[in-house]
């Protein structure tokens, strides 16, 4: 929506601390928050830093789950309510990637309870009222109590990252800035957002990868990944999401490839598919990365940061890519600039198989 | 604070609207909100609006409040809450500018009334917690019961104010912008909002202020400046306020002055005694106004909006600096970046007094 159009905002409460070391915060944010009772979600590259908060929050946890897997299974979502509500918790903490936060939010909403996310990739979920549950496919809606009351975003905790999920997780972020910039609700404050966030993005994950990972230079470009990854949930949020986030969803919660994975592959082809229906908002991205043209500068990062760029070999079988095509078409409706089309999205798709350069579709 | 030291945001619920003519929605806001028995405050400038949207809420405005002046006395709080609990009221919608937002929003949190604001002015009051009341002195205070649940920014409200005030109080909306970027809050994230809406505001108000009143160019300038201040209103918020507001305050708040003249008149002078102080955070004021230099660009502003650029020209006595700048030192305390003193602020007061160029304090 052009700003001559109008435009309309939906802010929601949400306290977020941002800093190296800012975890020590989080039993000050626990209590501000009155809770006395919380169930404490990790995932398991996440368990050191867990334990640690477990030990300093002391009686206030009264669960702890470490089963934690991608896409929300309906199972654990009704296995982790049933723990909150034995336990009698009044909280729900997570510490971990957009799996953890997203199970919290699942948990959140159903048993009505504030959540304090403490992400250790770059998802962006934290940042945004959207929570997804799979069963046969993968559902989301969007529900506030879905949106963590207090989000605490410390580099420390994101510095053991290996390369690829940081590569991956990474452009998942930056997709959430690029889906941004023609969206159906973007606008001016998104777009402002959403820029500065491909910007951080694009700046700080070449260092997040190739920085020793002790360094004060990996903490600080870790510090501005995790800054780039709030404005791209930010704008999202305001934003909305159009074909990519369609086809990573229909991939990641149908098939169940890395959703971090599918985004790093498809997110140039999406690009590519969108240039000519939304030119200014991919000039936009074109400049944030410091490069020439989107799909080109969206290509070369992912090869820089050693991201996968096939669908092959992270894992989808070949013969569903006609579903996925006519499934993708379904599910975004009118949401994208360009409103797909199963042969020409299929095209799109044997490409991205086959890591092909991105043509036109 | 620099993002190395980490930073903190606290975002609070709100709803806004841009556009022009979305003042027709503000009936479908009032739903939404739940509300049926709502006070309807507006300034007397804009009493046409206030009355149109009366006739379209119809029996759900239950009392109508048009006794709006600056600085919101103490006895007008007392009695509009009056009138409020009297009607039985369970909602404050607001129209004019920082005056009427400013008595809904002290009326909203002494009555615990959620608020709609629709400003006609460029306050930018509306985007944030504070509020203010005037006994002998004016005091403001933090209450996110005083941030309006709803906000509409619409330009065809603005398109009849006098120069001389789209002057003031766009200057006004400026100096939260420039005080965001060296306020002790201030963050990336109020930079980033900062220095666009000084860009906005820089670029939009000499259009408003020179184009014909009814011309679409007028209106588009107008909707930008709005845009402007809601970004100067956010990012103040959050990065708070400094020198320049505490002068603004006592002066206006203490000796009746109008409250954006003084804003007009001292913002350069408050920019030339923090130049040493802030280099950094006026060198972006410098390059949002498209200027060589800060001072000289805020200044440059003023005249070519006509604002007033001398203290005696709007009514303050000469006897009360030597009073204003003890009692500046004593309020401001440790939130400037140069802690202030008497006899430097006395004589930046003398240079504003007489209208001479900023210099050296």
């Amino acid at each position: 929506m052009s700003r001559d159009e109008g435009f309309e905002l939906d802010l929601q409460q949400q306290r977020v601390l941002f800093g190296a070391g800012r975890v020590d915060d989080v039993p000050a944010e626990v209590d501000a928050l009155g809770l006395r009772a919380v169930v404490l979600i990790a995932t398991a590259s996440a368990k050191g830093a867990a334990d640690q908060l477990s030990e300093r929050l002391g009686t206030q946890v009264v669960a702890r789950v470490h089963e934690v897997v991608q896409h929300v299974p309906t199972a654990d979502v009704t296995s982790t309510t049933e723990v909150a509500t034995t336990a009698g918790a009044d909280g729900i903490v997570t510490v971990g990637g957009g799996s953890a936060t997203g199970l919290g939010k699942a948990v959140a909403v159903g048993a009505g309870l504030p959540l304090v996310a403490i992400p250790t990739t770059y998802a962006g979920s934290e940042a945004t009222t959207v929570y997804g549950v799979t069963g046969e496919h993968k559902r989301t809606a969007r529900d506030v109590r879905a949106l963590p009351r207090v989000v605490v975003y410390d580099a420390e905790l994101t510095t053991g990252m290996p390369r690829r999920l940081t590569a991956t997780s990474g452009l998942n972020a930056l997709a959430h800035c690029v889906e941004a910039l023609y969206a159906p609700g973007a606008n001016p404050v998104t777009d402002l957002l959403a820029q500065e966030g491909a910007r951080q993005l694009a700046v700080s994950l070449p260092v997040a990868v190739e920085a020793p990972p002790g360094s004060e230079t990996a903490l600080t470009a870790r510090g501005e990944a995790l800054y780039g990854t709030y404005l791209a949930g930010w704008s999202m949020e305001q934003a909305g999401t159009a074909l990519h986030h369609t086809l990573c969803h229909v991939i990641g919660g149908t098939y169940r490839v890395d959703h971090g994975e599918v985004h790093a592959v498809l997110l140039p082809y999406v690009a590519a598919y969108n240039a000519h229906a939304a030119p200014a908002a991919l000039a936009l991205v074109a400049l944030a990365l410091g490069a020439p043209d989107a799909v080109l500068g969206l290509r070369s990062l992912a090869e820089r940061l050693d991201a996968p760029t096939d669908l092959a070999s992270i894992g989808l079988p070949a013969d569903v890519l006609d579903e996925v095509a006519e499934r993708a078409v379904a599910a975004v409706g009118a949401r994208n600039p360009r409103p797909p089309d199963a042969p020409s999205l299929r095209r799109l798709l044997d490409d991205a198989y086959a890591g092909r350069p991105p043509g036109t579709y």
